[in-house]
């Protein structure tokens, strides 16, 4: 797999614009509250309300997986653009700040009507792990008028996150930009962004990643999720037949590549203390594709994707908080 | 100086009500930008909207002075309510979450128009100074309307900012407050907020203390400006001839408490490493507060001001982290 580096951009990521929310809670307030430790729910406007009304104070943070990804690209140094949707409210400028003076270039414009900007409440347990609860407000209204031809056919790889697969309008913004980016020649990529969202999408996702994606993120609940088996090996090999390149995260375990028959094992960097995995998976990713756009081996692509991820697992937020670039 | 136990409330704080965006800066942003470092320095929109171009992404988390010390006190096991203005906008939804899920009674009504929910742009450098640029939108709008009598009776203390000294209204919201709580015996508690802000209203100060403060709060440079001298011990002396109690912070150097022609001074906690000052002289007034809830002395006051100041200098942002009653 080579990126085409005489491009404009590495990379443009279209994904949920969303504000994070985060707490710090004790282990029972999962239970106390119904939520389903380390997966995605989304919920509804009522659900939001009073589970935020529960939560201990926090602090916000711009988040959505893919736009994560995009400022980590920007951190180590590369050329990263964003499509999401976010409303002309003050979280919507608090994102589109985040974003932009985080080096990604964002330019969809802010919507003056509908549904607030995208907020996901995570709790944050002291075992380190986030627990999200995602309002998804206008970023489901991506829609295909929001992808910007110029801008994908411009980025080495186009970017799609799974969490935008939930609404019809947004789904069609997803195809429509890796049609785009595959009529002309770059590298389609997907991460399937969280076990439960490969549950309800598992058909689509396999036509896709049969007819489209090249190159594709997941961890191993998601990728076992896929072809319903516990057997992460087995769901390994059978995605990277399907794939030109697998990119797959273990957690503390580190993650594997597989692409051409091959195989890589590369261990996760190691970091003193673990505070908040929110963005561990993002920005592994940031490292990963980093690493395509210098054009060096897979291995080490996977490298710098642990690097990334092991800045962004010891603060809380899912974006870095040094120069990544500063590490590599 | 005896609080007394039997009342509803500890303290009842009123201030500025604002929300903290965070971002950690070189220290030539300062310059860069005109900024004067460690003050606090009052914009409007045109410059809250370029500064905030100009910063790096951040965090938002829930500020303002009072409110900080209300927060400590709860955080602490005290009982603490807090008067101040939110508009009914995002931001302010975060503000009124923040504050009563911190334990603080919270109640007055959003405002429905006007400007929006302060911020304060706070840089932090890498000496862990903080350098706060504050829009005050509907927070300078505080009235004596908004001034709960029955809260201001309840309550042992009366705890007020001189930071919302900048508009008549809420100059006068102040005066009723403290008038209230004269009325009923309460005491009455200044902190002078900022050497800037000492130096726009010296004279109007120099009467509150006088014929009004029991108990007022400030540190070096404050009380220094005060007195227009560099003297801190000249100038210290002649706060407390003014009032029952001066507690007097010198941030590395600890706290001086005078009272009854004595003197206490008491050393900083010992942290690890500091990483934002923001709120440290918040906090200091919490423990002080909460510890003549508790009847203790006043040398003992202030070294669970040193407490409290001590885990919020550790992290971003002006609250504490962790419940503040596990530390004493």
């Amino acid at each position: 797999m080579r990126a085409n580096p005489d491009l404009a951009l590495d990379v443009v990521g279209v994904g949920n614009a969303i504000v994070d929310v985060i707490s710090t809670v004790p282990e029972d307030f999962l239970d106390q509250h119904g939520l389903v430790k380390g997966a995605m729910t989304l919920i509804d406007t009522e659900r939001a309300t009073s589970l935020y009304a529960a939560m201990p104070p926090g602090i916000e943070t711009s988040g959505g997986s893919a736009a994560n990804t995009m400022a980590g690209v920007a951190s180590l140094g590369g050329r990263s653009t964003y499509i999401g949707k976010v409303r002309d409210d003050q979280l919507g400028e608090v994102f589109a700040h985040d974003t932009r003076n985080g080096g990604v270039g964002f330019d969809v414009p802010f919507a003056t009507e509908g549904e607030p900007t995208a907020r996901s409440l995570i709790q944050v347990t002291p075992d380190a792990e986030r627990t999200m609860n995602t309002f998804l407000g206008i970023s489901a209204f991506l829609n295909p008028g929001d992808i910007d031809q110029e801008i994908v056919e411009s980025a080495a790889i186009t970017y799609c996150e799974g969490y935008l697969w939930d609404r019809d309008e947004a789904k069609d913004a997803i195809r429509h930009a890796m049609t785009i980016a595959s009529d002309a020649g770059r590298i389609v990529s997907l991460t399937l962004s969280d076990s439960f969202c490969v549950d309800r999408h598992r058909d689509e996702w396999m036509d896709l990643l049969d007819d489209r994606v090249d190159l594709v993120f997941a961890n191993d609940a998601e990728v076992c999720s896929m072809f319903e088996t516990d057997d992460f090996d087995a769901a390994a090999r059978q995605i990277a037949d399907m794939v030109e390149v697998a990119a797959l995260t273990r957690s503390a375990e580190g993650s594997v590549v597989l692409a051409n028959g091959e195989r890589f094992d590369v261990p996760a960097t190691p970091v003193e203390r673990v505070v908040d995995a929110t963005g561990a998976g993002d920005l592994f990713a940031s490292g990963f594709i980093y690493g395509l756009s210098l054009g060096v081996p897979l291995e080490r692509c996977a490298e710098l994707g642990s690097i990334a991820a092991g800045e962004v697992i010891t603060h809380m937020g899912p974006r870095p908080h040094v120069q990544l670039s500063s590490l590599i």
